[in-house]
């Protein structure tokens, strides 16, 4: 006999899909979801079914959209186009609530060693969004191998476009001990020292 | 204009109702759910369905089943009771696979201070189950405040009925450093020490 009924096994299986869930939580879920009234079952149900029916990525930035055209692409300037990876981010940056350009979601960036290259992932779309009215591109992705190999990639494709191509500035976090920041890290942050 | 669509902010609600899960989580999963594909949607959909509409508790028991009454009690003797809080603790349980008695399942322990009295949890319920065949009922409630309070409590209502009442061994853990033990534990593997 299996420690769990059936439809228990089946639900735990289910939320182990989840990013990072193990069957640990997975039981604690579905649990929950057991002990859950009728109505909240029914109300989570609902937003799963209507997140998977109404969410696509917007036709201009990729950005996840319940229009053909997102809200952001709709009502911002396209001469300030930002760049990210994952549509995650866009929601990172947004809750600055200082950027007010547009953004274009790359869906990925380039691996060589995953076998994800510049055609893999949305370059093509971004080229096809500058204009002569475009001022700046800033590049938003993560300083890791990947990221750096795209932010160059993306660079040396629009620079002959004479786009101002910039990149999120890399260094010290805001607070941070200077004693705690990795090697890499510090002496990136000494070769980008800025005047005061 | 709020960071995500209206839809994706459900959803992450819904999500932020599961134990332990925070906004930032509740958002990966979101995100996850976006790309996952229609048939894995539908059978997460139907799983949690499944589990609300075809689980409930064993009639006699307390814990988890599709049936009236679960498989543990209608296949195993009745004359060893192991007495828990919660049905996950059944689960725990049953995952040593050495056990093989039948289980009572609380739902709760005795704790004044949120008001929760022996009428609350299943304690009378547990008195209906004990008959001449009964040789003994172990108590595996964690050794905290309520679980001490809910063993004495059933060990003083079930030692007139000249049942054989237990409770789970406390002491060091199998393979902890000694130096690593709480004093309070340490204390209580003194007193309880065992002649080799």
């Amino acid at each position: 006999m299996s420690i769990f009924v059936k439809p228990i096994m089946r639900l735990v299986n289910e939320f182990s899909k989840l990013p990072g869930v193990g069957k640990r939580t997975a039981t604690r879920y579905a649990y929950k979801v057991i002990e859950m009234t009728d109505a909240d079952v029914e109300s989570l149900i609902l937003a799963i079914r209507d997140v998977k029916e109404n969410v696509h990525y917007c036709d201009a930035c990729g950005n996840f959209t319940e229009k053909d055209t997102c809200e952001i692409c709709t009502t911002r300037s396209e001469n300030i186009i930002c760049v990210v990876k994952d549509p995650k981010d866009v929601a990172t940056i947004e809750k600055m609530q200082t950027y007010r350009g547009v953004y274009h979601v790359l869906h990925g960036t380039i691996n060589p060693l995953a076998n994800i290259s510049p055609n893999d992932i949305k370059i093509r779309e971004l080229l096809a969004r500058i204009k002569d009215t475009t001022e700046e591109v800033i590049i938003a992705l993560s300083p890791d191998v990947e990221g750096d190999a795209t932010s160059m990639y993306i660079n040396r494709l629009l620079k002959p476009l004479g786009v101002k191509v910039t990149r999120l500035a890399q260094g010290i976090s805001i607070g941070q001990d200077i004693e705690f920041a990795d090697e890499v890290t510090l002496a990136k942050a000494m070769i980008d020292r800025k005047e005061l």
